[in-house]
């Protein structure tokens, strides 16, 4: 059992142009919009920048895209679990490719986040990495071949194996901890080959943010999951 | 000529748990009476998270911690000068003493700020590395020697030949680079000490943050300015 | 079935100036003679600068205690596992306490011993972070409190709870992955009652390089696991 | 007045697979050669594994490509300056391109080399970052601009604007740091250009380590000297 309400699309804006200030506003209205239309669990992750601008505008849950593995207290330019708390998320990517972290440190946030009832999407970058970290116990684990991001070519369809190996490496351990994949998924096809692979969901990014038509981008990967 | 208005007091939120989220916003309208009812020049330095809250809050100077050295983009995690100019920030610190960086990374920031029209605050944390900043041209350099940080003994009287130092080398370089100082200051004696060694301004952060009435402790700054 | 000869006793120089250059040499020869006296297996993880002279001088099996997760090429400042192979180490400590790495780092790393043929000891913090790694399949993990590291007191005693966890998340996945532990160890009480917690050797550092007398102390571990 | 032996060759083995161990040693002996031969003062950067086997078998200056900022210690797997001093290097780059310090390690590596009694070269990628790390007072600067490392395009001919920047910059402060240029040099034109800009030496890498014939490469470089 999922402690997350899956499958589960995560709209990840990264630190793109297309997606700051007032557009990562207008883009989780929309969002939150096919949200509710279809029914699908969609959740974003806005710069942190804009994460307490998104959180007033939207009920859409929002995750960060980053935590630092400090306490609250004498660490200027860090962000703290419990800061993002308190901007409204419901739980952070951890680890992801573009922002990688010390092993100690990914334990640490995991239990951290676990404290504060936040959930941890912690990124994986081969099958092998995933099932390390499912070990932490994490509530979801993102494997994400990073020759793949923004390639525009789908994991699920170039690497289907590597899919496939992350699940039954990650299922033999724990049924519990929710799969997701990414890199590369720009369609509905791409999310309906991922869950046939068996994963709970996806992430997605550049597929979304820099969609001519993000909204259509977005309903398409929702309709591939009713 | 100073690029900032001085005399100028920095408060560095820091990642304290007194100053996020409501409070960082109730700490900062606290802080802008007091700079409207003085006349004194005060910025504050809110958590990240926090910067929007408090931009929408008040109209005192916002400053960040912290900024990466990249551009906008996928970058998942970090935080651009982009997405922080968004939030009405006016500048930001650098390379705090916390949140040290490469050099080749804070001459791309100062570079990058300076594009924006953003102040740039380097910190260092010796005469030598603050002059070496002072040639790549920020708009002020902060010297806080780290021993002293958070130590509640403050730099300009435990160490005024480490300032008077810093002041002597980086007036023979240039003067349109502000020069701030930071690390124990406390009370209204140490903003006094320091500016007779030669400051354009000081970085507070604990003696403030974390002071039983924070009002009366920045005023007390705020007078030794007066 | 572990991959390495057991029980084992690594001897970590660090960076200890007791340790360096021709005293590396002395100290290795040490122990190498303790080594074949007693019949019990130990390696020494000299500093970097030091394990050609060491391989020259002794046959003890000599261990690198960092490896850098790159190929051999454009990497200037870097230490490749193929640069290491050529000193004549049979293995390399990964990921210690004062040298952490990236998740995707040690995997890297770890494959990459294996393609070498050498031994991979993966340094973790806490249990969790000790079957996370073991999942990547390393010769060995190392399990170290950091907060005992050169405390002088042995973590089989003071957190006995911390090695008997280890070795039982360990062993439920694995039989063929070597268990160490190590923080504090001194004496040859310390190493008795490691191995009855189930590690099958010990990591030691200022224990022996510190010591007032390097051989006895060497000669006390060693008489332990006879 | 430099306080090296100009004009200078360094030659910088990188990580290169043509250069490590026993080809180390080689490539050393014919560098040694032709420095004798032509009377040009050439030294070299081996992997930090090689240094001890190069210096047994050569009297050639060695420079280590990187040091540590920290001081002999419990610090497993980093290069203190003091070990590398006990190889008998006469110094090291510091902050190559790829192998970026912090400032404040910056500025504590250097002084740390003076106290020891070794060359600091300091590495910069562009004339602003080269005046700021003069303003530390190393024996000398090398500008490398990253985009041409490796490239086989000398700086000294497609960006000799950015070597004279750089002179410019560091004469007006001091004149007694050396200066240096790199990236993309690969034969004596190269060589002449970047003297006739004012340069009192070149590093080089690949130009020679990855030269067909590595012998005729050097002695190039050494006659554009003579």
């Amino acid at each position: 059992m999922a402690r997350l309400k899956v499958p589960l699309i995560v709209v990840n804006y990264k630190a793109y142009p297309e997606a700051v200030g007032a557009k990562a506003v207008a883009l989780s209205r929309t969002i939150e919009e096919i949200a509710k239309e279809t029914g699908v669990s969609i959740a974003v992750a806005p710069q942190v920048t804009d994460l307490s601008l998104v959180a007033d505008a939207t009920s859409i849950p929002l995750y960060a895209q980053h935590i630092d593995d400090c306490e609250p207290g004498a660490k200027t330019g860090h962000v703290t679990a419990e800061a993002l708390k308190e901007t409204g998320v419901v739980g952070s990517l951890i680890n992801h490719s573009e922002r990688q972290l010390k092993l100690s440190a990914i334990e640490w946030i995991v239990k951290k986040t676990r404290a504060l009832q936040l959930n941890s999407i912690v990124c994986a970058n081969n099958p092998e990495v995933s099932v390390a970290v499912t070990m932490l116990n994490p509530t979801a684990v993102a494997i994400e071949p990073p020759e793949l991001i923004g390639s525009g070519t789908a994991v699920s369809k170039a690497r289907p194996e590597v899919v496939s190996a992350t699940v039954d490496l990650i299922r033999k351990q724990r049924n519990d901890v929710a799969i997701l994949c990414g890199a590369g998924i720009v369609n509905g096809d791409d999310v309906r080959s991922a869950v046939k692979l068996g994963v709970d969901g996806i992430l997605v990014a550049s597929g979304v943010v820099k969609a001519r038509d993000p909204r259509a981008a977005v309903m398409d990967l929702a309709k591939a999951l009713l």
